[in-house]
């Protein structure tokens, strides 16, 4: 590597980004940064310049001497970049907003890793990471990608399956929060239990031993229902059915209560659409807030609200990798990542999020073996979803999102779905150029997007 | 095998018994059988004199010379038995009527075969099929077991894996009722396609060639999406979407319209639930009917209306596997089966539906190779949810069968799915001796079974 | 297909032709033959004449009008052909001569078809076929490839892995040999039992049933022991260890000597060698003398002696393939072709050699199951040497054909078999174009070929 | 655990306990011993009695106060364990010289992990680890299994599989000694490169990065092959071939020098057989001096001749085992351990050797990823030699041992192999109780044992 490390992050303008700059100024000594490259388009110059000034300031209140550049040139923020970070969103809020209103006002989930809106992102997502790793390949093809776009675990598979890129580890804040929540509740550090992660992003479980090796999961599943256990109310508050997890053995990821309890989080998220707001009309609140914040040319720190912004331990999760990478540190993290067999369900070369020690080669995953009946047959339905989606984006290919949807659990096949899914192109037309005929053919049939709030929803509430 | 063949039929009073019968009259001569031994339970005691009486009647009128002896002493019936056919019906219609009526009342697909009904009629079934592999092994270790007890994968994946049983078909006739319609659709005959089947009971795919090798799966597809096509209007009144065959570019059956088009199909159930009644009680109405018709003393053949029952073709199906069994007929038949590798995709030892050429070993299946990602990762879902449903009813662990709720897609998770398990426990606690205390705890809790029509139904529907 | 069959069959000057025109004689009524293409290359064109002259008498002498073409342009042959067949020898007996004197000078085995001189026979023909199968998607993109050159397994998967040709069977005619001869010593007729095989060409095994399904492969194998079963001396004079057919329970083919019993192969290979001359230059003798017979113009049916050339079968064979296709017969025949799920211990895209029903659609191979832990282990290392040994005919790697020679069972590893390997890529240098570089600078190292008697034998002898 | 750790060790009256002791001196601060059992058989008593005072001596002279107890009660040792070593070997270094001389008398190797030797020392050393195992199951339920009982992959794959005991940890000194000989090669201190090893015992390849995550495999091998690299000269006096690692682009186990250049491999045991004695004749003599020294009052340190022995870093690598589960550690190591999907070319429930990060819970196998078809091949057919040999030493079936035999690429099969297999019987019969009936039916056929030095040699000498 030259002499200081470069940093490379596409999406800068992000509000997340604060949380960036902390996290490395935090492990500066063992990764002696130089330069800090934030990217953004144009659309996003305005936020940009805020947040990176606000960057600056934070290194300039550091003892270290970083220097912040940004630039809507992506060309010369990834050249001779050691890591280069993912956060942009495609479309900003407002697509996502889109993929969670469309749905709702049809009395379906929009859910914005792995349902439909989830299914849309990818589609909007995965053409800009491909033609990131062909700069990348020109530019700085020794660099490291450490994305944490979302839908994290689709993106990475796109980048690895399509790019060809084997130098990625996809991220996400779903495991650290687990980690760092859980053994409070039988009364242990984090430091003395022993964590097993397998799955997808958003799609995993994970197994707990203490230091002995004594098997501790079912002991943190009977406090995760006990009335005082300090967790934050609203985090169990649509519980697993504490059957299924004696079944299971397992402690399911919170998105989980997606496909575990479907009903409930249905009905939790129409009463949202039609009170507070979708939760990404929430998050652009909060990132308005932000960003007045920021304006502040006194504020050289990260602001309590970023952490209530839900993306907490994100950017701490990314910086403690490229750390990891750069120093050969050996950490314990839940990446996305080649699977190579760790997951012997799936297929060696897909991506998988595991438990891996991440160091100069990467992610190191830990073999996690079979998993049980119903864990397995989900996972692989989700697995052929991630794929469908992911081919769709590549080839433009109509009829292979509507196989995504059909198969995807979380989304009731049939005419509504269909319509849906026709609205979703026809709302993100500018974002999605490789379906281009297919979205004229769809405007030319003279379908309507229905993103207002329903006045019919009491009809459709279940 | 001894003198002249002799075949017992578990179930023998059921209105397809003549069916069965005219499929053996048709085969004399390859399958010279010499005795038919109809055995059933005691609350089946008068179906059985009365389709038994028929049954010696169309025998009579044929020029062969075989007994019908009619029995509720299982033991005697199987005693050297050659072919051990099953096609009983734990319960009878009642228990299916509370299949379909439960879930019905909530809003949700009862579907008996694959759906919370099927659920639970492989429950019930599972134990009592495994008690007849016991006495086979006893009484006639030697004779093939032909099951048409639904649902048929399920039951014959529990005789396998539990009852270690491996002379064992099982059958149905959807497979059966697509190659019989889909070659005049493309102007030919039968025996001019090639097809080739692979998946689960009730959820395969197939691929049609003609005899010179060209794929014709296409030209067959664009035919059904025509509006003369010549098919009973009833059979594709709920069409796939073309664009999902188109990239399927194979032939879903029938009953994947539950899990391609979920929305139209609750809609059509609910429908038919408020006004003519589920499917069991229309069946139910259909079956008074034939027995009315069977009790007649000069009715000596397979009357019109059983044709109309539903089961078309499923004795032939029956009879036509038997006979090339017995005569190393090298027929090819779609059944259920040992995988052995024909379905790559899924296990090599759990059974799966696939074309075989049938004959003096059994099945001898047909390798279909690697499904396209879509269909193999619903098929692996499936077959987590079948050996999930297996599992619990050799176990009786309620956890288990709440873990196949939550996979099954048909079923969407949560608080509504849970009641309606609750409720058919309760429902079939008579038929569910391994689950006797978890049915006693759901009984204390008070919980009351809604197998009435739902006045509340309107608010229901979607 | 056109107004009547065109067959072309590459390498037609070979001494096995009159055997496929007196098979496809006897078939003439199902497979309507107008015009039969024999092409071979320059150094052919004198045994071309004389077998094609051959030909046309055996055509006049049946009732039908078929024309013999004989010519040295493979394109014009090729042009709108139903069927291809091959069954050329790039380099002629010659070749394989040294195939197997170059070994057999260092005192290890040639082996023509797994052992090196299988490899360098793969070597020389993988290009070739290549070739061809380029020259077919231009010329005749709908005709069926029906393969004999050997190595036949080899050969197959070259042209489904690097061709991606599917419309292929390969052809063997040890399996047929197997269930013509054993039905007998068991007092049965051919269509009595039934037959099922896995494995690889020249590398499978075989059970068998009686047509009541019942497994009576270790009555034929206790037969094969017996002193006077009346099966030619020479079969089994070598004979497989009985205490290891009783582990397998499966029957070995005739091939698996050279794995099972490799010390006497070796020293019967050594003696021949030293005597009589090794196999390849005992068949050109037998060749030679073939030919003699064809010039005779009044010659006009296959003389008794081709039957002793060692292919008996083969042609019968590949004319019941090439039938069976065209009549959508459904033929029970042992092909090499895709696996698909057949042989559940390999990938389902590699080619194996397996029982199947042969029809319009080719090849419908039978699924086997998982084979027991011994053959599995030698089926997959023999897969991997089979899969070196392709892949370094394609890309001329020198040090890939050493990966091959070292797994390669048949062969000790170290100096001796890299001596070995070294001269046959000499000796075989103007077939093997790839590997120009290579053999330049073996020869450059002063390499001599010994492709003499070695006078130091009794040295090697072991 | 209870109070201080108490170690169990079966065979403690070995040679290798001294280093034993010194690893666990070394490391007491993080692992605090209070009690070590040696254990061992009547027939080591005496060797017990030198080695255990030698063991107290060595402690006395720490600053630590551990109790050595001497005992031939298993039962007594093994009570209330916290950790159970296992360094026996059944018939001692007589058994292994047998295993050696018998094959070489018949000029071929014995090989003592994978070959005919080998295979015979799994087959008496099986029942007895069983019979471990069942006593732990009843005395130290808790307890971890370290086993460095030979062949190690071998006995632990038959302690997961057939004692159904997954707490064990299989070890071998050859990984460590790569680890510590290869970064010296290219400049580098161990701690700056990154292992990763994937196979079996005696069987695994293994790739290198530097710490930045580049592949510098490829730079060790051509360091190996330079005049002056500073290795032993020994070391690699058999080279591999270059070409055949540039192929295979990872670095093989010395034990592959066996497979890769078997012919030279040969000739070398050969010569020491007619000259210095075969391996285990040599370590016999060094065993005998060392147990000289051991008796020494004054001796309380390793002597220096132990690191001559074979076995150096052995004893190191179980010390840091232990500690490392004890202190839960997380120390990349290189252990036999249930694959879990490391190793996705076999089976997730069998036994490999790979790189793990061990600690409480035991080993967490690094997913290697698919290996390169020739070593896929390779490692597939050993594995099932191997399990073969265990299902052997399980049921007593002599044809099983044949199939390993004849798969074994080692040994080229044929009647001199079943003539070894036979005396290696009859040479070990009081070790192997299962095949007590075979042994006398060879017995009575008057085989006779040959493992005197072989008169006869030159002739045999290739």
């Amino acid at each position: 590597m030259n002499q200081g490390v470069k940093i490379a992050t596409i999406g800068g303008g992000s509000s997340y980004t604060p949380e960036l700059m902390e996290g490395f100024i935090k492990r500066y000594e063992e990764l002696p940064i130089s330069e800090i490259w934030l990217v953004d388009i144009e659309a996003g110059k305005e936020k940009l310049a805020i947040v990176g000034a606000m960057a600056q300031r934070m290194w300039d209140a550091s003892p270290y001497d970083v220097k912040i550049h940004l630039t809507l040139d992506r060309e010369a923020a990834l050249k001779d970049a050691d890591f280069v970070t993912t956060q942009f969103r495609v479309g900003l809020l407002e697509a996502r907003i889109k993929d969670e209103r469309i749905p709702a006002y049809y009395g379906m989930l929009g859910q914005e890793t792995n349902g439909p809106g989830g299914i849309f992102k990818a589609l909007r997502t995965v053409p800009i990471i491909l033609e990131i790793v062909e700069d990348m390949k020109r530019l700085c093809p020794d660099a490291w990608l450490i994305n944490f776009a979302n839908p994290s675990g689709m993106v990475t598979e796109a980048i690895v399956r399509y790019g060809k890129w084997e130098k990625v580890i996809g991220l996400c804040n779903v495991p650290v929060m687990a980690t760092m929540i859980e053994p409070a509740l039988i009364g242990k550090n984090p430091d003395e239990l022993i964590y097993k992660f397998a799955g997808l992003n958003h799609f995993h479980w994970h197994k707990v031993a203490d230091n002995h090796g004594n098997d501790v999961t079912m002991d943190i599943i009977e406090k995760m229902y006990e009335e005082d256990n300090g967790l934050p109310k609203n985090i169990f508050d649509i519980p697993f059915y504490h059957e299924q997890l004696e079944q299971m053995k397992m402690i399911p990821c919170g998105y989980h209560r997606y496909y575990y309890r479907q009903e409930e989080m249905l009905e939790h998220a129409l009463e949202e659409y039609q009170t507070i707001g979708t939760r990404a009309q929430q998050v652009k609140q909060t990132e308005t807030e932000l960003f007045e914040l920021y304006k502040d040319p006194a504020l050289n720190y990260k602001p309590e609200q970023l952490q209530q912004r839900g993306g907490a331990y994100y950017s701490d999760a990314a910086c403690e990798t490229i750390a990891s990478i750069y120093a050969n540190k050996n950490t314990q993290l839940v990446v996305s990542t080649k699977n190579d067999g760790a997951v012997p369900d799936l297929p060696a070369d897909c991506v998988v999020e595991v438990t891996a020690y991440v160091g100069g080669q990467g992610a190191r995953n830990v073999a996690f073996g079979t998993l049980p009946t119903a864990e397995r047959g989900w996972l692989q339905v989700m697995k052929a979803m991630e794929l469908l989606t992911i081919e769709a984006a590549v080839t433009g290919d109509y009829n292979t999102v509507l196989q995504a949807f059909t198969i995807n659990p979380l989304i009731p096949s049939g005419k509504t779905a269909k319509r849906v899914m026709d609205e979703l192109f026809i709302a993100h037309k500018e974002y999605l150029p490789n379906f281009k005929a297919t979205i004229e053919k769809l405007m030319a049939e003279g379908i309507e997007v229905q993103d207002q709030v329903a006045s019919h929803l009491d009809l459709i509430e279940v």
